[in-house]
């Protein structure tokens, strides 16, 4: 009977590790560099060489294993296929746990970065006591993921609770990165709150903390902290496409709750206080009960969500 | 061992009933009137002595039952407990399998009436083949129901899958009957369809078969199979938001499909050809491939997916 489980968080710049008791304590995480040239062809074996030292080190063998856990920067299935590769890594598409099975021979899952390390978040970060929630990552881009009764909504193709592309503006003219215009992402990301500061900025002279240097979520919100009026407006603004969105996306799925994580949620409580009188305003009143809370995990949620994956 | 199951599917003015065997095969179909006096109260008995008259006309004994499922008129919860009453018949909330429970000592099963027809059109019906499906009814209203993994999407609160009140269009004007304004039921649903054919025909004098008599979303389709270009404006600006909406849900959730019902269905085929520009033009890409088909269980669905929560 396996005691221990891996977490493998797979990104594109580092592959992150954790080793986990049953219970869900984490005992141990490191971190190997990604090496991407070759269309990644090394990152796997690295990845197992890298388990497998782990294992030596700590005296585990296969069978004390209850398995591993994988999350990929792309749509991965419930069968664990990255759906249509991974353009960060330079992965083609591939069945993950089929692969991994060459190198290490213990039961390994695998899932999206940002849906495992929702998975994490609800089963040891800010949601704990959840069932049903939906993850928002509002970091360079808006990512998400959605858990439905304890399990993780892969989606047909792999791409379930990638909510930053969720269409919400009809009038806007400049381009999200996934082809479309007036995405959720292009108004609540890190790189959406700079973008709505520089429109508003440039509107008239009005003055503000935000005219010294280069403005950023984080000026944003240290300016609204401040009691900055334009931070403020700025955030405001966010907090009403932010609201909004979520309030679409609760009338459809009825969640317990929202875990808010990423880059932008630095900025902590006050956050909630921009986004939740606009859920309010336009949620089905039946659906208007779902709880904000933040992400605890921090970067170790993926490896979390990817030991989850196996242990819960 | 159970071979047959009931489907009960309560309505405001009729509850109807089907006898099922294994297989999910119909043996049989009947309706009683709902009697709302007394807040309902005799809705449930009136339910159970016709189910028991039934077995009693067929020979059916309870341990020949799988089980009884339930559809309600009103959110209902994972446990089977309609959350906020059912405000058609006048139900209180209640949990309606230990309700039933009194009267016959089968297992039972309940959920919302529109998850249970979703249930029944993804089981026997339109979406047959299908794992997880978006239904959406285009009725008076614009009801819906999601489907992840062949699990029903309760919801938190008993309302998940209720999408014809997602939020879509900031400037309307008017009041949608849940008290907010621009949800996607105030465009896609019969009653939208004519108000959009309204607003449409008061812009200007074109001609138009449509300003004979009174304008329905029947009347719209059937102006479009005649070539009317009032009517086929029309139909453009439904299947703008409803593909739009249906967009922003694919986005979210990934499904395999969206199975078409109510009555603005009965237009047929047609309708996806104003439905699916607008969502492909929306969605994000990697959920573009969602199919839609129509449903095909009409008002049987219920019954078919009450029954499918026992038997399936």
């Amino acid at each position: 009977m396996g005691r221990y489980a891996f977490g493998v968080d797979v990104g594109g710049t580092s592959v992150k590790m954790g080793l986990f008791d049953e219970t869900g304590t984490i005992l141990d995480k490191w971190e190997i560099p990604t090496r991407k040239e070759n269309k990644g062809a090394s990152v796997l074996p690295d990845v197992a060489r890298s388990l497998l030292a782990k294992m030596a080190e700590k005296g585990i063998q296969e069978k004390d294993l209850v398995g591993i856990g994988v999350g990929a920067p792309g749509p991965v299935d419930d069968e664990g296929t990255l759906v249509s590769g991974a353009v960060n890594i330079g992965w083609e598409p591939f069945n993950i746990p089929k692969a991994m099975h060459a190198y290490i021979n213990v039961p390994i899952k695998a899932a999206n970065d940002a849906n495992a390390a929702a998975y994490g978040e609800m089963w040891q970060g800010g949601g704990k006591g959840f069932n049903s929630i939906v993850a928002v990552t509002l970091g360079t881009g808006v990512g998400g993921g959605i858990i439905i009764n304890g399990e993780l909504l892969a989606g047909a193709t792999g791409a379930g609770g990638e909510i930053g592309h969720m269409h919400m503006v009809d009038d806007e003219t400049e381009s999200c990165n996934c082809g479309n215009r007036g995405c959720m992402e292009q108004y609540a990301s890190a790189t959406g709150i700079a973008r709505l500061a520089r429109r508003r900025l440039e509107k008239d002279d009005e003055p503000s903390v935000l005219r010294e240097g280069k403005v950023s979520a984080k000026t944003v919100f240290d300016g609204v902290k401040a009691g900055d009026k334009v931070a403020v407006e700025i955030a405001e603004e966010f907090g009403e496409y932010l609201g909004k969105g979520l309030a679409m996306i609760a009338s459809v799925l009825n969640p317990e709750a929202f875990i808010i994580s990423g880059g932008v949620s630095k900025a902590g409580e006050i956050l909630f206080s921009f986004i939740e009188p606009p859920f309010h305003k336009y949620v089905f009143r039946h659906c208007g009960n779902a709880k904000f809370v933040l992400a605890t995990l921090g970067n170790d949620a993926g490896i979390y969500g990817a030991a989850g994956l196996v242990l819960r």
